[in-house]
């Protein structure tokens, strides 16, 4: 656990009755300002723990990148909440298509609707049923995934995501922003060549349409969550071949999507 | 509860050791489209009840308006997810500064960062400090707003934020995105004329900056909510004079900033 992630404050706490001035640890939101090649290109608010991912895993998520060979140079100044990137080739055109933006830690985008207007190219159905999980699998892989991070039980206020096998978590991240985790393991998995192809994603947010686009740019045939999907994330699962499992708790859970995946 | 805000769905359940297939709720996603002055300006991603709310609450939240009368004309196209909006003045300048964008269920926004670096003219310290609630009243408004909306405890999946006095619940509002839940309320009032300045925002999501540049914004001198809040948030509330009470559950509160407003 980083400690920028989390500080800690002094609050009144109403508690038995009574009202006293005690410690209380805050989670932190963090700007950092990508700069590509020179111009001002997006600030992402997040949590300030794996930013050089974070910043990989969002060029890559809007197509500015395809691999981590295609950065020149990337340097991330924590002091003036700034990433400076600089790239191979320049792709002029998908960077104009981007406006100076600010993108929120609570989406971690504001992207273009690139599914439901003119980007469907980069989303292709997911073929591969070869990787499946037992229900079984699912629960233990949720318990890994909530022992792994502390902070969303101190503060209530991040949200977890792990790259899996069945075996347990490959790499786990945490932030403020539910797209941000995610787009901190694909920056990973980028910088260390890890495929994405044959694991599973585990993730404490719900599923929605956005998360579930992510899933199936990243090539991810499984999503797990904690929390419910909403139906056009469903009606995109099921359009792009992802097999969705939600509310996993208590040894109770929903199979939504392509349940081919789960072994019964 | 709008029917539309959720639809059934069949899902393959494992509990109690069993897998069986049954009717699941599952709450929607509705992307609406606002075509401005003949111009596409955004796409919000939102929860298919109160749109014109939503869409009126944005505009003003964005400054292409300050007024419902500042709308000549609104017409909601549900069938086609669009939302068409002329408006008296044309202000250019505001429009180009937003490109066409797609602003995501999960944070209703994607704005530019007006805060941090150039558009702080519209948020100004609140400084009226008459508007004062006690500690039961925080308690009460948390539990009105958790019993006037059923639609989370079926799904997971929405946010609530009310409109209260210390009598109770003037106007309630549900929403896949934090951010609409509140302009829906906002478009609520200016469509109204009802002042939010002596009023107090009851919120369900965690009180992210943007939430409390939003209640700046709008000129609410009190958040309350039931989760948590950021760091970066508190700094804000402190240097905007809002009061926010957090975790509001089970007789238990937080009053991190301006507690004032608060009678202990």
């Amino acid at each position: 656990m980083d400690q920028h992630m989390l500080v800690t404050n002094q609050v009144l706490r109403f508690e038995n009755g009574e009202v006293q001035l005690v410690e209380d640890v805050i989670v932190t939101e963090f700007p950092v300002t990508i700069m590509l090649n020179g111009q001002e290109f997006a600030t992402l608010v997040c949590s300030p723990q794996s930013i050089e991912e974070l910043v990989v895993g969002f060029l890559a998520s809007e197509g500015i990148i395809s691999s981590y060979e295609d950065i020149k140079e990337i340097q991330v100044v924590e002091t003036i909440g700034k990433a400076i990137v600089t790239t191979h080739r320049v792709n002029k055109l998908n960077e104009m298509f981007h406006s100076k933006r600010y993108v929120t830690s609570c989406c971690g985008k504001s992207r273009q609707s690139f599914y439901f207007y003119n980007d469907a190219r980069t989303v292709k159905p997911i073929e591969t049923k070869n990787k499946v999980l037992s229900i079984q699998d699912c629960f233990h892989l949720m318990e890994n995934l909530q022992k792994s991070s502390t902070i969303f039980q101190n503060t209530g206020g991040v949200h977890n995501a792990a790259l899996c096998d069945e075996n347990g978590i490959i790499v786990a991240r945490s932030d403020i922003g539910r797209h941000n985790a995610l787009d901190k393991i694909y920056g990973y998995c980028l910088k260390h060549s890890i495929s994405i192809e044959d694991k599973v994603i585990v993730f404490s947010g719900r599923i929605s349409s956005e998360i579930l686009l992510k899933a199936a740019k990243i090539k991810c045939g499984i999503v797990l969550s904690k929390s419910a999907p909403t139906e056009l994330a469903l009606r995109l699962a099921n359009e792009l071949g992802i097999t969705t499992v939600g509310f996993i708790r208590n040894k109770t859970l929903n199979i939504y999507t392509n349940p081919e995946r789960i072994i019964i």
